[in-house]
């Protein structure tokens, strides 16, 4: 089968188009015949080694696929890494299956970036109606989800955050209240302006550095601010408990793995829910882009220069 | 009028009894006829200005009180500064009405340490069904409440933590599932083998230093720590957002004060629970010890030197 394959690790320049044998499913284990594979943030460190678990080489990069198994059915799943491939193998567990209504694109688009969302919202910051809440990078992934899901549950007020013009007008059309540049350089002040002069009650940042320390200095008492990406690569400040104290502040991280181990069957409550809304067309997963394989490194290239809007896929017969 | 006044900050050697003029209730103000004073780890704080408010001099300390307004009216209240005296004034906005199930000790343990437990349990950590909880100071003012209501809400397993046998068959007889030392030198494997080998769920926090430390490293993913004091005045190490996301873990600090900010009515809504529970019998305020106004040096030390169990109440009339 044709995949992408890294033997070293670096930038977009270490994915390389390979032939390699199927992989085999073991027991608990399913074969996926790939339809899409999704291309993230995190698989530009996983390529770089730099991400929350190790990589190991060679590696076939790619954390999630939709696709068919061999009796047919139709799932999305989280593969760990192996997803840039024709075929891929994914453990039963993290395997959903997915209704007809819903596209490849949608599919890909719920399984990581979606559920974040949910679990940032329900889990990580409990929104509340008539709250406000920050989204940062809200262009993004997770951030097109969370403006929609935030103002489908009643959020009072939804801000985004976005880099460039054209990035803003998107989480407007989206839903979002008001839309502003991140790179201001009071961001504190500039997020409580757009709250209309009040302080906000949560935030879902990802970029790190002083984005997020500017961030929790908007927080109203009892706000929370949910951490669960650094895209810039820098970390923010780190945090006095004390303080946290005198401004009855919470943060809180979040990794989507740890999503898997909670009971409860959090991620099939998550999945249902984000179908059906999308199924309903009150949410819907911006399409970013769709690369072949040998388009592979510039998807890298455009995720990291912040170039995409939306869900990039990969479609791995090209 | 009678009363305990500070002209310098210090110790309970600067708590002196004292014939002041009655203070004058203005507008949007209750002078109340002090029944009972509350005597809290806050007040210790005040009198040497360590408080995260800073005092001015001469100061009557106290931040609560229970009697009767001159219209008839029975309230608890949160007067600031005050307390300490046979009449006390209080914004009508921090006054409850209080129902005559409730006596005067129990009035008072709800009003601070009831309602925390009660923020701290609902929405600083959002303790589920099911879930483990560790209740640091278990036999403190806070910590009687958070036992019991943890119960009274269904949680898994109610890990208390006291420093004397006492003090931890206190919380047994609350309702604690297990109780243990924090003093032993690997607090984090304590809590651990505590909840039968399993990472707890949430953790009610007021001591500092390395108890905050140990204890945030035995949360479970997606486990809580909610800091609402520093007891030992030491301050726990900063947190790093990187390692909160690497482990799916929140830190929320609470300060009361803020709670009386929140919309939606909060601590009305927490008071009727809670007097609602007292009055039924599912949870009790322990008594701690009823002072007179010369004995209140005595209650600052025995609190200081976490000589007491339970809710310390002033008699301002004798």
């Amino acid at each position: 089968m044709r995949a992408i394959q890294i033997t070293e690790f670096g930038g977009p320049e270490v994915l390389t188009v390979a032939e390699l044998p199927e992989p085999a499913a073991g027991p608990g284990h399913l074969l996926i015949d790939v339809s899409r594979a999704g291309v993230n943030y995190a698989d530009t460190h996983q390529a770089e080694n730099s991400y929350l678990s190790e990589s190991t080489l060679p590696m076939v990069p790619g954390g999630e696929v939709v696709g068919t198994t061999p009796d047919g059915r139709r799932v999305v799943a989280l593969v760990g890494t192996g997803g840039y491939a024709e075929k891929a193998v994914a453990p039963e567990a993290l395997a959903w299956d997915v209704p007809d209504a819903i596209d490849d694109v949608t599919a890909l688009g719920m399984i990581v970036q979606g559920a974040s969302a949910w679990v940032l919202l329900r889990r990580s910051v409990h929104l509340e109606p008539g709250e406000s809440v920050v989204v940062h990078a809200a262009a993004g992934g997770v951030g097109t989800i969370a403006v929609q899901l935030a103002k489908a549950w009643g959020a009072g007020r939804v801000i985004a955050t976005a880099s460039s013009e054209r990035k803003r007008q998107l989480a407007l059309d989206l839903g979002a209240d008001v839309a502003i540049d991140p790179g201001v350089p009071d961001l504190t002040r500039a997020l409580i302006d757009a709250n209309e002069g009040r302080r906000v009650d949560a935030v879902l940042e990802m970029t790190g550095g002083t984005v997020t320390d500017q961030s929790l200095r908007a927080l109203a008492p009892f706000g929370r601010l949910a951490f669960y990406g650094m895209a810039s690569r820098t970390e923010p400040s780190p945090v006095r408990p004390a303080t946290l104290m005198s401004h009855s502040t919470t943060i809180s991280g979040m990794w989507l793995a740890h999503v898997f181990q909670l009971p409860g069957n959090v991620m099939r409550r998550a999945l249902d829910e984000l179908f059906a809304l999308a199924a309903d067309g009150v949410i819907r997963v911006v399409a970013g882009g769709e690369y072949g394989l040998k388009e592979v490194r510039q998807a890298h290239e455009d995720l990291r220069a912040r170039r995409t809007t939306g869900k990039l896929v990969l479609d791995p017969s090209r």
